[in-house]
């Protein structure tokens, strides 16, 4: 009997995953038991648990708590390799991924590298406005927040000393609002115990909304629940509010120009480039158009997941949405799959293979101390109950028993002493003041 | 009466402390109940347990848990005032510092602006061969170490691996044995388990050091025992062993050509820089000779504390060693110094001031889990004892509760599981392969 995979020297099927997100890493361990044989790529060594990443830009956590080597996380699994490679091209007809210096095989391909910023064209608004998706973007930030209270003591120019000390942070989803919470709760309780001799009262945080509500994706009492909750915390919420031009002043708003020495940019994500060398059809925010079994139509051995798929569920016709749980859903959907054929040892495709539906668990977003809003099962929740709420689900997430206690650890902490822990300046170090107080002992004497 | 320092609006005299180290810290802290306004300036916004660097550079630490923001530490004291500036120049005539952009004028200087590293005038091994003196430099080695490890899973050229996989550590004194046996820990115990598929056995860690001895302020006893304990370890230490050159191919000592792809220099440090725009007398390392009072000669007013001083005892007649714990002594003596004139409101010197004598407290040195070397209080110690004592000292010297917390739970951990908290790999992140296994599943089948 002629068996499909036997070509090859009797091997098992070789499932590349791009990406160790969640999406890929849950793929790769759901495969933990299937007769195949699993390569990992990814350009980092490291998964990260990207919903807590505003914590380490604002100093709250440490990069370490928030990350885990994926080597780590999968070393027990025998049938699976990790690579430290970035993919940087797909044949789909000669079935090969193609990396700096080589490029390999495979029978299934399964991608899962996620979403990057989208400054919907103006690519060059990054330099001034940093976006928040790796490690390095977030120490990046923290180093700018942190940075910024240095120079607004050392600057006697009144104007300028306003301008650092306004933080714009551009798009109401989730990591806006939870990014002004953060720099507002930062701003207002540790960094003036730090600050003696500056006025943090003049501290002000700005967060534009382009559309008519902050979590557009969740239910309209709980954008407004969001609104209140930011406000009461002296967050200046516009909405309806788009951003024209992001330069070293600050942002424009059509006409108008908010002076800011401080812009985060949390309005939109693209997939990541890899998806644009696959030659097929693509979304506005460059995701593939996915078949139901989330395999590239006409390509069944080859998958997409997570924020990179443009995926509809097929009874709600509701698109999926770029959330953690949907990633991981997809991962165990696609691996039960290639699992199923693998034991049948049947080509990739036929009989027809189930379509993916999403289980909506919820979603939840975190505004401050003991302030949230969620949406679980149907029901919705504000204030210290979503607060707990989010905290569970967040540690309980987190990879690694080491991680979920250095977190809570550090939570507990920071709650208790309203002191975050890492507040260090690394990297660059210079102090960019436009009008230097002359004197050490100027016009504030100690 | 004329007072001697109300000449400026009745104001105290401002002393103005240079760097955040231990000696700088300590100085600050002293003076909190003198009747003086005190400006600590440091180029980075933390202080920084220098001793455990070492463990960030080897991924058992994070860099928060052994640094502290210089502002919270210092937030107490109502006379002082921290800043953020990097001192470029000195006038001592007109007391008078330079800072980018301005200057400040002092009636006390104190200059605690530590050391950094020297080639001995090859300073261009620098970029080849890193030294270890700020949070920047530990996560550089911390990435090339643990890239070395994923270069080396992709490296197909046998040679290119082995040098790969080889750690070359310039410098036995406290620094260089630490690194090694830490790297040499983590090559075998931590990182295998994360690389199935690359035999780490072939990893070398090799200590290279010039004179004939390791640890040599240390009692020859306790050097020895330190080889030893290296040794058992599997690191190969090299005794009389003078790098002559450092390249990409590793270092040349003499004749010989050692193939490395790691080169870590923990071999010299010179004083800061800032020793040179003095324009006074200065050791062969840069540093300034001090008076017994530690201030500098003909300038009353301006001390010189820690790695910048070349300070001598005055009675044993020997040099006041770089560390830590001398830093600080020097510190308190001359803040004592300052607040007593500062009381009974003289100017700076006459009467004669005492003399600094350095109180050896001891020294030691870590090699591994459970193995150190330790001399205290002229007793000496190895193995387990002295491994509880450097442990219990470190600890009880970070500043901060949190730190210490941090630091306990991450060794507990790390000593528990033989698994470090931070492998992880930021900045730049290509992996340099010489030869690349050409296909994913190449030789060597999942």
């Amino acid at each position: 009997m002629r068996r499909y995979f036997d070509t090859d020297s009797a091997q098992r099927p070789l499932v590349l995953i791009v990406g160790g997100g969640f999406g890929g890493l849950t793929a790769g361990q759901r495969l933990r038991r299937a007769s195949v044989r699993i390569y990992l790529a990814d350009r980092q060594n490291y998964h990260l648990f990207q919903p807590l990443l505003y914590q380490v830009a604002t100093a709250a956590l440490s990069p370490a708590e928030i990350a885990q080597p994926i080597r780590q996380i999968l070393r027990g699994q025998r049938n699976l390799r990790v690579g430290m490679r970035q993919i940087t091209g797909v044949d789909l007809d000669r079935k090969v991924v193609t990396f700096p210096g080589g490029e390999g095989r495979y029978d299934y391909l399964i991608l899962a590298c996620g979403a990057t910023h989208s400054y919907f064209g103006n690519e060059h608004w990054q330099e001034k406005a940093p976006g928040l998706k790796t490690i390095d973007d977030a120490l990046e930030i923290r180093r700018r927040i942190l940075l910024a209270f240095e120079a607004a003591e050392q600057e006697e120019d009144e104007a300028a000393r306003r301008a650092r000390l306004t933080f714009i942070v551009v798009g109401g989803g989730p990591t806006g609002v939870e990014m002004a919470g953060a720099i507002r709760e930062i701003a207002a309780e540790t960094l003036p115990r730090d600050f003696h001799h500056l006025s943090t009262h003049t501290t002000r945080v700005i967060l534009l909304e382009a559309g008519p509500r902050l979590l557009p994706m969740m239910h309209p009492q709980l954008s407004e629940r969001a609104r209140r909750d930011l406000e009461a915390m002296d967050v200046e919420v516009r909405l309806n509010s788009r951003v024209t031009d992001v330069d070293s002043h600050g942002v424009k708003l059509g006409e108008q120009q908010l002076a800011a020495g401080n812009v985060i940019w949390a309005a939109g994500v693209r997939a990541a480039p890899l998806a644009a060398t696959l030659g097929v059809p693509l979304d506005d925010a460059g995701r593939v158009r996915v078949a139901p079994d989330l395999s590239i139509p006409g390509h069944p051995e080859a998958f997409v997941i997570g924020d990179l798929a443009a995926a509809t569920d097929p009874v709600t016709g509701k698109p999926v949405p770029g959330l953690a749980p949907a990633a991981m859903q997809m991962g165990r959907f696609v691996a039960d799959i290639i699992a199923r054929e693998a034991k049948d040892n049947t080509p990739p495709a036929p009989p027809p293979r189930p379509s993916f539906r999403y289980r909506d668990k919820g979603q939840m977003a975190t505004i401050g101390r003991a302030r949230a809003v969620a949406e679980v099962a149907g029901r919705r929740f504000g204030g210290l109950v979503a607060w707990l709420l989010w905290s569970g689900v967040h540690v309980a997430f987190l990879v690694g028993f080491r991680n979920k206690l250095f977190v809570l650890l550090s939570w507990l902490w920071h709650h208790t002493f309203f002191a975050s822990g890492a507040r260090l300046i690394t990297g660059e170090q210079e102090v960019p003041v436009k009008r230097l107080r002359s004197d050490l002992n100027g016009d504030d004497p100690v």
